[in-house]
């Protein structure tokens, strides 16, 4: 039995109205408010801010909103959008992928804090979901060829078993969840707003539909609208939920590059992809791969590749082709490549146009002829194949 | 005076003819009797292999085309063929660019040894021309985005006071050698076939140009045909030239993928330029970044950057756009966040949507008012610029 199990009705409720009152209170990341729940937690914090006896710094980030907040109205108003309340006290909680971003806070990397709770359109358990993950980012603004590529990796991936993780934002984003989704795969978007909110307008089918075969997740109250800030401050979430991070298509100072950097941090693995170096378009690719921060993929099971503790080799196609001479031994090859560049020519013609001692040319010349390299004329050898 | 200058004239043809009889008769890489060469000298060598009296390993390499053949009629044919014959024992030998191929030889590596002479084809002194070399290699059979890609690196690094050293084949080679030409730079081809030889026989005008801005050189006599295997032993002279090899459009098992071998066998930075995931042109280049073999470079100048002691850094178009607000404080910022997605607010609707204090919004606000970010009007604060 859970700790969850073991408690009352009660207790349950006051927790869930407490995460959601906490997840309202302050602008993610709120720092001092999530050590300050950590601490004291959901319950103990939720008091202290009331009664105005939270530290100075929690009282700071709570100031503009604590009056007239309600957990039991946000919870009201979740379950009427159709949203869940995850919280870190119930079952379901993503803690693995979430605990880097606990000590990334108790080193104090600036703006970064784990999520007090997670608003969740969608059926998909997010501990399950969060088993496998990679991350897909990159540019809003991408080309046809970066879209092309992100919907192979998402398709790839999810084939793979790997849930996609990524922001449904134009571009990158969207080109990977359509991607796993296309391959009846699990894919999980999280938003810069409420999850309740379709952002962007034009994805509203697309986020329906990752909410069908995944979840849509938010960190922010619904209705919460989407702020530019928000954007940088979600990427955490995705960086931190994908065990690696692929970035598609990204400029050398963009979201993408962001979320990066914060897979970085937290010690994940970053993957980018190249593309032409006549478009802007990978430039934050290259820089990646350049510096050393990201490993350089082409597919996606270069990626199941990296991630997989034993070691599964991708597809060898890239040894590159074999030739017919390949089994030849090297003096062979020599032979053959005169004969190639010859009419027809005797034994000492060939040996001084291949440059090997007359006994060795007159050794290899039957093999030739065996393998079907060469064959004997009335006017000498010739070649007979590459 | 140099040990040339005060050699007699006699003895200067002696080694001359000596050079071109030992590059004629046997078939590069001849590693036994290279190192009889370094041991015994040109004459010696010579002596000992008309007398029979060399080792068996090269009695066995010169076996083939040492009858008949004479140093005094090469060279004639060199010059009739409008060739110069370039031997280590006279000034203007790169002595540099092959110490690392007498190493090679020396640690056995197989199929190295450095050439015995040099046939010159173009007025350019190879000493001065190797003097700051890059190779460029690739693809025959290259994109238009490759062919594009290394006129741009040959062109620049020409710029940049480097000599492009290439093989003058279709494609890769070609655009690079075309690509410092127009940037009235120097550039050098070795052939896998006599320097008087116009191959690829498209490249005929080609070739006379390089000849004109640099050099066209080999290391086979006159009038040796091009074959097979010379292309893969030509590689590696490519490969001591550059003092660095960049890499663009390759097979995974190519002749550039060769020359990007030699190149990190010999010590030298290999470089290779991304392309599309989506083609096969870059799969070798693409590996060799992954594996760690090549470092990944998009532009001419990073190639510089590369080659430069004291860190000449490429322009910083990579550092991505700089954006009106990031001179504010990030707390600015996310007020300015706040007002750009509301029509008009009071302080206290911008305190809650942003989550700061109120005190802090008021404070901020006439900073952004004086920045030009944000004005007061009757109903409110607006935004007025991104």
């Amino acid at each position: 039995m859970s700790r969850w199990a073991s408690l009352s009705e009660k207790t349950r409720q006051e927790l869930l109205q407490a995460r959601a009152f906490l997840s309202a209170v302050a602008e993610p990341p709120a720092q001092a408010l999530a050590r300050f729940v950590a601490e004291r937690g959901a319950r103990g914090a939720l008091d202290a801010i009331l009664r105005e006896r939270a530290p100075e710094q929690v009282q700071a980030e709570v100031e503009a909103r604590r009056s007239g907040l309600s957990g039991e109205q946000l919870l009201r108003a979740g379950e009427a959008a159709g949203l869940r309340l995850l919280i870190p006290e119930r079952p379901g909680w993503p803690h693995e992928a979430f605990a880097e971003l606990v000590g990334a806070r108790e080193v104090e990397l600036p703006d970064v804090a784990e999520p007090l709770a997670l608003w969740v359109r969608g059926r998909g358990e997010l501990a399950e979901l969060a088993e496998r993950t990679v991350a897909i980012v990159g540019a809003r603004a991408a080309s046809g060829y970066g879209e092309h590529v992100a919907a192979e990796f998402g398709h790839g991936l999810s084939r793979a078993g790997f849930t996609v993780v990524s922001g449904a934002a134009y571009g990158i984003d969207g080109a990977a969840h359509r991607g796993a989704l296309s391959a009846g795969g699990r894919t999980v978007a999280f938003l810069a707003c409420g999850a309740d909110l379709d952002y962007p307008a034009g994805h509203s089918r697309l986020l329906r539909a990752i909410a069908d075969q995944g979840a849509v997740i938010s960190e922010y109250p619904p209705g919460t609208p989407p702020r530019k800030h928000r954007f940088l401050v979600r990427n955490r979430l995705i960086a931190a939920m994908g065990q690696a991070t692929v970035v598609v298509e990204a400029g050398a100072r963009s979201g993408a590059a962001n979320t990066a950097n914060t897979a970085d941090l937290l010690g994940r693995p970053v993957l980018a992809v190249p593309g032409p170096v006549t478009a802007q378009n990978s430039v934050g690719c290259h820089v990646m791969v350049r510096s050393g921060q990201a490993v350089l993929v082409t597919r996606a099971d270069e990626v199941v590749e990296l991630l997989s503790p034993l070691g599964v080799r991708p597809a060898e196609e890239v040894e590159g082709r074999s030739r017919a001479t390949d089994r030849l031994h090297p003096d062979a090859r020599r032979v053959h490549d005169a004969l190639m560049g010859m009419d027809s020519a005797s034994d000492g013609e060939i040996a001084r146009d291949c440059g090997l001692p007359l006994g060795r040319v007159r050794a290899v010349l039957p093999e030739l002829e065996i393998e079907g390299f060469a064959k004997r004329t009335e006017s000498g050898w010739t070649a007979t194949k590459r």
